[in-house]
This record gives structure tokens, C-alpha cells and sequence, in this order.
């Protein structure tokens, strides 16, 4: 449970940095200057992600993984870029993506005292959950206007701390480079989260403004050496989400129900991808990009689950949580925070109750589909958009609008096999999940999860199916809808509510026909679930801030943290894992593996080994403590200056979620060295290398 | 409901053909010795598939992938026979199979009154199971005294019928002929259950006897012309498992339970070993076979499914058993039957009640693992052998202890690492359905499944992983059991009860802890569910005999069936659908695939193309009613003639586990013209040639 810190633990607050630590482990004391200058480099992929800038004329690093998704949608039959990589080498020969964005954290504010008091005591969970909404709503919109940079109240400690975070905002965003994917990803989904690896996971963007690169003022400049064995280094970067504050309670109904709910449908979308993909080499192309997704997260998940069953590490957090609510309960001041563990455990248990209609409905695992996504999004920005700004839904408040319209109005391609294939198999499982379809088999059958589909639940499915099979209905619906059409889209999103009402598109009367019943059970789940656990997480954070003090760092959130730790080897089955792999390793690996894909070495990195130096560092391990959503971090050395790319952690690491453990896991990064001799004899990237050099002569 | 037949419907018992609509459709007459002839030609491969005698010298045919299983037994990382294919130009160069028994069905006797006879009325389901057991083993073992053949007693009509089965088992049988898989499986899970296809899906073993190949009286010549388009052909083989008499309420628990949870498992185990498969070509070859079994599997449980989730098929099960149970409630004989539907829907919400449990540790699903199943089986035989052969449990039997002794004490390897990774995942799945560790846990969160967990199933889980999580008890399992070692399972198959409970190996001592639940459930099971499900479908079926008159076949049940149909093309979403594909096809396709696995002409192919006929046929389609199981039967034609080898059904044909249609619904085969032109230009098998045309010179 304490969340004090030892070794290289923590995902700090750019805000809150862990000055002690490192002043007394390693003797380093950032200024603020330094960490201003850290903050402002680094890069936000909206997509998920991280990234920095790194010269003055707008180039952004991250991962050839980040930079998937771009690559998957300028790719067509005819160019792919995600598997060939990319060049250019000149700004004219630059491709802009389709709708990416890239956030820099501009400033922070704390705004807990405002978002806190709005809530007052006696009020119901649906009464707070209101309140709370309109105050972050319109924090959010007042910043934006008087600001104009995008402004996101950010929920940290699970609810302990609101903070303002002011973004700029970069839309048009290019490709500038991308390796072929077989030495991004060398080693494929076996060697995804392992180490030793040897993979060139990293692309080049450039972000513009008015037309020409964007003019840098806060960038990274690249370290001549390197990262050096036991050299203490730095990561900025944005974590996704881990569940270390979290309750024995909440970490159990994880390690029962989210998880392995979660993992069965990842297994069941990975199995229908693949399968899907088997097909033909252009099916293969078009699942390619979601496809590696779900394999990453099944991994991570997996990892994570076996983390939650490992009895060592549950037993650790029983422990840590019987000791802190003795403190508690020993605190005349905190005393009256003993009750907030049953309340949690009460949120949980109200989870359980709506979590299969919760997630089928609200969260959409029922119409995976971006078809569907489109539809639901036009159809509640018609009613949103009709209420006043703090009365909306966040993600439909005014201050995310523009970022919501680039994603909502991407001409990026859409295929028509992929989302009937899709689609028609999450409406099976929806079938599968809500069970019978008659009234008298729905009292026939009391089956498990079934039993949660409330006595409404197969009337609504009924309509969806409109009396059609999973497979003829998916199909239907994927060949009938114009929302494929962008113009479309855009002709619905201005017509507003009297254009969704007219409309006979299929996919816009489903999303209609569901939304009652989906907002319904988001309103059930934000008042019995989600302001519980923030009110809960609130009073247990506090407590912890007065009994462990103000060094602490919140769970992450997908929003910018700082990370330290040093290049460290590590022990595994009594063998010593090295800090660092060199390029020959590339060709040696593959050979062990009978040179086959996903092992196979590049034609390129076949002819051009001659001219490498096989010694150079190419992927090495530091302890800082990462998690999914820090792939593209920067890796800096004290001096700020780039020394690496942070593209994986360790199969040991996929614990971090719930708990850090500097033993053996390990964050996995590129190393500036091997990036550069890749880019010099194998890519001739050579205007690439003088930018990063920081001699810009493009 | 009504299994009334038309069309070319029917998984016919050799004993009871379908005389009437033979001649009334075809004017075909079989007579009796025809009958007897096929009966004895036709060979069921007890790995699980069909096959038969195709020359006098014991030579047998089945599909490459019925082989396969033997085919990886015999394989090492040097000799990948399931891959590369074989080829025995001599008999001494035929490889012995490790634990093939194959089985011929010598004859057939009606056993019904005297099971029937010992279940009284006021026996609860224990009891009246334990007696229909009794006389069951009983049987058997008479016969087998009587006759020294296999004795098996088949249940029929899901309880309406018991026959005694004789069969004459050949337990020496050696590899004659495979080809590489690559042309066996061409188009790979992508193309399985579709068609057109162009795939060489066939395997030759011969039977032996006292070391030399079996001398066969019963064996079907070759045709010369092969099947022709409308041409009436027969099928023989053992088709597996069919729910076509299941009463809506037993469907609808297959749809909403069994199909869903089977799936999910499927899955799970496929996306396992293909991640294991993908670490190396060893580890590929490894899981190969078994991995082909589970995707098999899966992709025809999805037809099975979708097959139950659309409204048409199910609409009409229900206005059929509503039209059933309106005849019987107006029949004064056959009234006292109307309450079978209460009484097998009772027995499926029993069912319900002990799925996972049941799921879990009786069928094992907790315990995926080969060394385990060994354990469970010397475990219980050590039980078992002490009690009277009345009252063993079924597999126990004295009648099948030879067999279940060739199949216990094979030399098949087993792989450490490949048991590990199946074993762990097992164990995982068995904590994630369980659910909770502590009791408290288990007293706090209720949560799906896991609700079904008895309150002593987290006792048994906890004894079970001995305080470990699920990766290192598998781990710790697997590297400690002495199992592997045939000599071990001798010693401790001879040593009975008292070398049983002295052994100290963990995999032992692990099954010893499981049984008592695990016979538990077992014994609830049959009770409350099998028992119930035998006397509901017997009066069901003695009222569809009543009502319908003689001729009728049963639900499939893995032995000997006679089904027929004719050589016919189908329309495909308006597209005409070819009764056959010729070998030139292959080529064509491949290239449409970009000739890449698994669309890739294997090597010899390409060079041999030049020498083939490209117009002779190659895969055909045919009406005829078959399913799983059914892999590996001849298609013969009036003559009795070899026309063709069945491999697959297509997607259509997914469905007939519940209905039979003859739409698009088709059997594929492998043609003879196509398998004797391979084996002629391609493998230059001029022995095997010579033997199939009856001019037996080796």
C-alpha cells in the first residue's frame, strides 16, 4: 500500500519532482531551468504515446510502434510504408499525417481546492458526479478561452488532486522517416516484452505551423557518447495507467473479472485478426497495425494477471494495507477515514453488478466498429452540443472539440471487410454475452453472465439484431452506412440534431437506438463507481500525504512524468542479462531463430553489415520506472542531451502496474548510438543525422 | 425436430440403411453383401477419424491430417515427417505407428431391452446410472470373453437404443505414405472449411498382423473413371458428435453456454501455442499438430455457433418440437411422454449448475497436460482394479484395457516446455474461474462464474498450487514428475493401489488430491444430467419411432454410419460454386495468394508441373451428410468403387451438427483421379500405384 519511495521508484510530477532522492542516491539536484527545459521537449502522441523534439526546426523522435498508426493509414495496396519505412529527404517530400495530434505541456495549475468544494456532504453519488463535471467542464473552457492552448483537468491520486494542464497543440504533423518493420520490430510479438533484443524501434516526424516546420525553442540536443553502464538517466514521458494506490479490494476484482475479461477479448479480437489476415497479403496489411495492438495489450495483460495471481506480490499489498489502516485507525485526525476500504469495496462490488451491460453498451464491446464509433459520436454531439457547456459530457465539452473534430473527420481509409468482419463478431459476442433472445428463454435460463443482462437486455438486443444473425446483421450494416464518406460525417455534424433525426443511415439509427440504454448505464456507473472510488482514493491519499509527506507521485494518467533510474544489467535464472546489446547481435540472434520471419535480418541490413560497426550499442536496459504509454520517451543524461529511446520494459517489468521492483525489471530503450549508425550506413539518412547533429542544412 | 427424412439427409446404422429412399430417390437396391462388404472395408482410426481398406495387403487409407497425430509422434527436430511427408518404398522401410489402433466393425447386436431392463421405475438418478453401468460393463466383458474382439456398447438415439459393437482392433500399423503438408493442407486455416480447394489430403498406413501386413479379405478396389458430376456416391465413416434431436431448451444451452465457454477456451489454447510456435521453428514443429486440432476445432465450433445464433435455424427447431409435442399430447399411447421436456430441461439448468466446476477438474480443463492425464488414468486404474469390472467406471473397463494400455505406455515424447506453458496457462484459467484464494475473498465477491465455485473449491485450488502462482507451480509440476518415462508408468501400473499412494512424484501425488472432488462431480453429473438426458431422449425417440415409423437414424456417436448423396456444385451468393477443381487450380490459386505460406506450391510441385495432367481433378463436392469424424471416409460409388476420400466439409456444412440442408451444404473430397496422378508424376509412388490398381507386386 505506502507508496514511500526507495530505490529508482516513482513517475513524477514534472511539478513535484523527487528532489531527496536524487540529491542523496546520486547526488544530482535539477534546476528548475533544467526541468523546464525537459518538459517542453517532450512530445504527446494523442494517438498513445510519447515523443520529444530533438532540433530546432520541428523534429520529433518516437517509436516506429507510435508511429504506427500514421503509417497504417498513409499506407494503401499500393505504398507500404508501415512495412517498407520511409524516407524523406527533402520538407517537400514530407507526408502529413491524416489526423495526428502532438501535445507539449505548456504549464500546470493546481485547481483541487475548486474541484473539491463543489461537492457537499449529503450529496448523492449522481448529485457529485454532476458537480464535479460542471466545474472541470467549465475550468476547462475558461482556460481555453482565455489561453487558446487545449486545457485538460487532470484527475491524479485517483482522485486526491485535480490539476490544469495547458497543452500546445500541433495538427499538422509529417512523416519525415521510418525504418522497414522487420528491424522495428525485430523479433515480432515472441520477443515483445523481452530482453535481450536488437530492434530499431524508432520514426521521425516533424510538427509545422503555417505551413512551414515549426520553429523550436525547447529541444533535446543528441549525446556524442551515449548511455554509459551505471550512468543515472532520465525519462519524460507520458505513462498510460497503473493501479498502485489501489485497494486489495479493487486490485482483486482486477486480477478476477477485469482481466481476464479483458484477456478473452483480446484473445477472441486477436484470434478473429489474425485469422482474418491469414486470408491474403492485403488483408494482412489492413489488420496489421490493430492486430500488433492487441497482441501488445494481451501481452501486458497477461503480464499483469500473472503479477496479480503471484501470491508473493498480493500478499505484499494484504500486508502494506493492514499496516496503513492500523496507522489510520491509531490517528485521532485520520481516524474517520477507516470506513473509506468498505466504501471502495462497495464500488466495486456495484461494478461487478453492471459490468457486462457496462461494458458491452458504454464502452462499445459490443460494436467494434469505427463505423459505429463515428455514428455515436455524431449522435451524442447533436444532443450535447445543445446543452450548456458545464452540463456535457467531458469529452464532448467544448475545449476538446477541435482535437475531437480532426479524429471525427480523418480521411484516413476505412476498409469494409476489416469492420464487417468486426463488427459482425462483437455482435456475436454480444449474443453471446446478453444470451437468450425470447422473452420466455430469458426466464428460462439463469446462466452466468447472462444473468446480469437486465430483464430489458434481449429486447434491446433483439432490435440491434433486427431479427437478423450476428453475420447477416454486421454485413447490412457495414455495406448500407454513407459514413464512410467524410463529407457525410461532416453534413450530419453541421445539420445537428434535425439532420441525426433524419437520417436513415443504419449505423446512425443503431447508435440512436442504443444510446438510452448506454447512457443509462454510464450515469449508474459514474454515480455508484466512479465518484465513489474518487471520493475513496481521495481520503486514502490524503491520509497518505499526512502520514509519508509531500514526496509522493501519483498513479499514472497518460499525461507527462519524469522518471530516473541508472543502465543496469540484471540476474535472471542465475545468468547475468547484460545492460546492453551491439548490432552484431542482430545477425547472431537471427541465425539462432533459422533467419525466418519474425527473426529474419532486412535485405538492406544483409548487404550493408559490411559497413557497420558491429560494436555499437543498439537496445539497452535502465531501472526507471515505466509502464505502456512511455513507448517514445526520451532517455536523457544529466546533462539533458538524448541517449536513448524508450521502446519496451522487460517481461519482469509487466508487474509495474501494481508495484515497482528495481531487481529485475527493466525499461528497454534504443540507444542514441545504435540510431545513428543505422541512420548513417544502412538508411543514408545523412540531411537526418546532421539535423539530429544539430547542423541543420535542409 | 422431426428428423423425418428427405433429400440425401442421414448418418444411417449399416444395420437400419435407408432402403426406401434409396430406391425411391436413386433406384438403388443395396443388398445385403454390398452392405457388409463396405461395413468391413471401412476402418475407424481410434486417434480419432476414418479410413479404409484399399488393397488385400492391409494397405489403409485416411487424410494426411488423421495421420497427423501419428505422424508428429514419429517426428524429432531431425525428421519432420509431418511436414516434409514420407515415403516407404519397401515394407521394411514402414515406420510403426507408437499408439495407433484401428478398428473395424465386425458386427452389430441389439443390446436395448436388457440395458433398459435394469433401470426400474423409483430408481433416483444414481442408482439407475450405476445399474445401466453395470450392465453395460457387464456386457462387454462377456462379450469380450466370448469373442476376444473389442466390445463396445454404443449408445444410440441419446438413449433410445443400445447396440453392442464387435470390433477386430489392429494395433501394429505402420506409415506407408504422407505427403508434405504444405500440399495436404494447402490453403491452411484460411481455406479449411471452405471450398474450392486443391488439396492433396491424404495418408497410407498398412495394418499388420504377427509382423506381417494384414491379409484382407474386405477392401475396396479403385475406380477408374471417378466421380462424376450428379453421379450417386456413399460415404462410410464415423462421424462424431450431432445434437439434431436435442430439444430447444438442450440447443439453447449449447448456444448461450457450451459454444461460448468451448470457444473461449479454444481460443485461449490457440493463441497459446501460437505464441509458443512462434519462438522457433522447433517450438513450432513442437505444437504443430495439436495447434492444427484447436483451430480446427474452432473454426467448426464458430459454424456450430452461428449456426445457433441465426433466427431461421432456431425458428424452425422450435415450430418443429412444438409441432412434435402437439402430436404427442393428442396421442392417448404416447401422452405420459409429454413431460420429457420439463424433465430434460431440469437437467440442463443441473448441468448448469456444474459447468465450470465440472469443466474444470473432471474433464480437466484445470490440467492441460499430457504427463497429468497419464497421472489421472494410473491414479484411477489403481482404484478401479480393485472393484468388481460391474462397477468400474466406463474407461476403466476390463473391455478397453488393452487399448487404454497401448495408449498409457506409448512412447510418444513429450515436451517439457511445451507441457509447461499448457500446464501454467490451465492452472491460471482454473484460478481466474474459481476466482478468489482466501475465504474472505470468496466470502466478498461474488462475481460470475466464480459464484458457481463451491465453498471448498478455493480449499482444493490453494492445496493445488501449493502456495505458488500458476506459472511456477506448472513449472515446478512438469520439471519434478518421473511420468515421461514409460518405465515409471509400467512400474507404477503393475504396482497398483499400494505403489500408488507410496509414490512421492508430484504429477501423482497432484491427481491423488484431485479425485475425490473430481469423482464427486463426476457422480452428480451422470446422475443428474447424463441419466435424466438418456431417459428423456429414450422416450423421446420411442415416440418419434411410434410416430414416425422405422426409418430413422441417430444423432452421430463416433461409430460406423452409412450416408450418401450425389456429385453437385451449389450457388453461392449467386455465383455458381463447381462440383470439382482440377490440379491446374492449385497454381492459379496460389498465385492470386502471392504463392506465399499458405498458399505456396510446395517445391516438388513447381518442378513436377510440367509432367501433370492440370485438367484432372482434383477436390469435389458432394451432398452426402457428414461431419468431424468423417474425415478420412472413401467415397465410393454403386460398385463400391474408391471415387474419392472425404477431408472436409465447407462452411455451409457447419450448420448440420443441428439440421441437415442440402443447399449449399457439401462434403469435400480428395478425387481419386487427382490422388493417383500425385502419386504417379509428383511423389513417383509407382508401388503404391500399382498396389491401389490391385496389381499388388512388393
Amino acid at each position: 500500500m505506502t507508496m514511500l519511495c526507495s530505490a529508482d521508484e516513482g513517475m513524477w510530477l514534472f511539478s513535484n519532482p523527487p528532489r531527496k532522492l536524487l540529491k542523496e542516491r546520486y547526488n544530482f539536484e535539477p534546476t528548475q531551468e533544467w526541468l523546464n527545459h525537459l518538459q517542453q521537449s517532450a512530445v504527446r502522441f494523442n494517438s498513445g504515446g510519447s515523443g520529444s523534439f530533438v532540433s530546432s526546426k520541428g523534429l520529433v523522435m518516437t517509436n516506429h510502434h507510435v508511429g504506427a498508426d500514421t503509417l497504417a493509414k498513409l499506407s494503401s495496396a499500393e505504398h507500404d510504408y508501415l512495412t517498407d519505412g520511409f524516407y524523406a529527404r527533402r520538407h517537400d517530400e514530407e507526408l502529413p499525417a491524416l489526423d495526428l495530434e502532438l501535445n507539449v505541456l505548456e504549464s500546470t495549475e493546481d485547481v483541487t481546492d475548486r474541484v473539491l468544494a463543489v461537492v457537499k456532504p449529503g450529496m448523492s453519488g449522481s448529485e457529485s458526479e454532476k458537480a464535479r463535471r460542471a466545474v472541470m467542464n467549465t475550468i476547462e473552457k475558461e482556460s481555453l478561452d482565455k489561453t487558446d492552448l487545449r486545457s485538460d483537468v487532470v484527475t491524479l491520486f485517483q482522485g486526491g488532486q485535480y490539476q490544469l494542464y495547458r497543452y500546445k497543440k500541433y495538427t499538422d504533423v509529417r512523416l519525415v522517416f521510418a525504418p522497414d518493420k522487420e528491424i522495428a520490430f525485430f523479433g515480432g510479438d515472441p520477443d515483445n516484452f523481452e530482453y535481450p533484443r536488437w530492434c530499431l524501434d524508432v520514426c521521425f516526424f516533424r510538427a509545422y505551423e503555417n505551413g512551414k516546420p515549426a520553429e523550436i525553442k525547447n529541444y533535446l540536443p543528441w549525446s556524442k557518447q551515449g548511455a554509459e553502464e551505471n550512468e543515472l538517466v532520465f525519462v519524460a514521458g507520458n505513462p498510460g495507467k497503473t493501479d498502485r494506490l489501489n485497494t486489495v479490494a479493487h486490485l482483486e476484482f482486477l486480477r478476477d473479472r477485469v482481466f481476464p475479461s479483458t484477456l478473452n477479448t483480446l484473445r477472441r479480437r486477436e484470434v478473429l485478426l489474425s485469422n482474418f489476415g491469414d486470408k491474403s497479403l492485403e488483408n494482412a496489411r489492413r489488420a496489421e497495425d490493430e492486430l500488433f495492438g492487441i497482441q501488445n495489450s494481451r501481452k501486458a495483460r497477461a503480464g499483469g494477471l500473472a503479477g496479480l495471481q503471484n501470491p508473493a506480490i498480493m500478499e505484499a499489498k494484504i500486508i502494506a494495507e493492514k499496516n496503513f489502516r492500523d496507522q489510520i485507525a491509531n490517528d485521532p485526525k485520520l481516524k474517520e477515514s477507516s470506513d473509506v476500504w468498505q466504501e471502495i469495496e462497495n464500488a466495486v462490488h456495484a461494478w461487478e453488478r453492471m459490468y457486462v451491460n457496462h461494458g458491452l453498451l458504454e464502452r462499445g464491446a459490443a460494436f467494434n466498429s469505427t463505423l459505429f464509433s463515428i455514428a455515436r459520436d455524431l449522435v451524442r454531439l447533436a444532443d450535447e452540443s445543445e446543452k450548456p457547456n458545464a452540463e456535457r459530457l467531458r469529452e464532448y465539452n467544448e475545449s476538446g472539440l477541435e482535437s475531437l473534430k480532426q479524429e471525427l473527420f480523418s480521411e484516413a481509409p476505412i476498409y469494409d471487410d476489416l469492420e464487417t468482419v468486426k463488427l459482425s463478431d462483437s455482435l456475436a459476442m454480444y449474443l453471446e454475452w446478453v444470451g437468450a433472445r425470447s422473452q420466455q428463454e430469458q426466464a428460462n435460463h439463469p446462466a452466468s453472465d447472462r444473468a446480469q443482462a437486465d430483464t430489458s437486455g434481449w429486447k434491446l438486443l433483439n432490435q440491434v439484431l433486427d431479427g437478423k444473425s450476428p453475420q447477416e446483421r454486421g454485413a447490412d450494416l457495414i455495406s448500407r452506412t454513407k459514413l464512410r464518406d467524410v463529407a457525410e460525417r461532416k453534413r450530419l455534424f453541421e445539420g445537428g440534431r434535425a439532420a441525426i433525426e433524419a437520417s436513415a443511415d443504419p449505423m446512425i439509427k443503431l447508435a440512436r437506438l442504443v444510446d438510452p440504454r448506454s447512457r443509462e448505464l454510464r450515469k449508474s456507473f459514474e454515480a455508484e463507481v466512479e465518484e465513489p472510488l474518487r471520493q475513496g482514493y481521495a481520503k486514502i491519499s490524503t491520509a497518505k500525504f499526512a502520514l509519508d509527506g509531500a514526496s509522493q507521485y501519483p498513479d499514472a494518467t497518460f499525461t507527462l512524468r519524469l522518471a530516473f533510474g541508472t543502465v543496469n544489467g540484471y540476474q535472471q535464472q542465475g545468468r547475468p542479462i547484460p545492460p546492453w546489446t551491439e548490432i552484431g547481435g542482430l545477425y547472431t540472434h537471427a541465425k539462432a531463430h533459422g533467419d525466418v520471419y519474425p527473426f529474419k535480418v532486412p535485405k538492406l541490413w544483409v548487404e550493408r553489415k559490411d559497413q557497420l560497426d558491429l560494436e555499437t550499442p543498439f537496445n539497452f536496459v535502465c531501472t526507471a520506472d515505466i509502464i505502456g504509454g512511455n513507448s517514445g520517451s526520451p532517455v536523457v543524461n544529466r546533462k539533458g542531451e538524448v541517449v536513448g529511446l524508450i521502446f519496451d520494459g522487460n517481461i519482469q517489468s509487466l508487474v509495474l502496474d501494481f508495484a515497482y521492483n528495481e531487481e529485475q525489471a527493466r525499461a528497454v530503450s534504443v540507444h542514441s548510438a545504435g540510431i545513428i549508425e543505422s541512420l548513417k550506413k544502412v538508411y543514408q539518412a545523412d540531411g537526418l543525422v546532421k539535423e539530429l547533429a544539430g547542423e541543420e542544412n535542409r
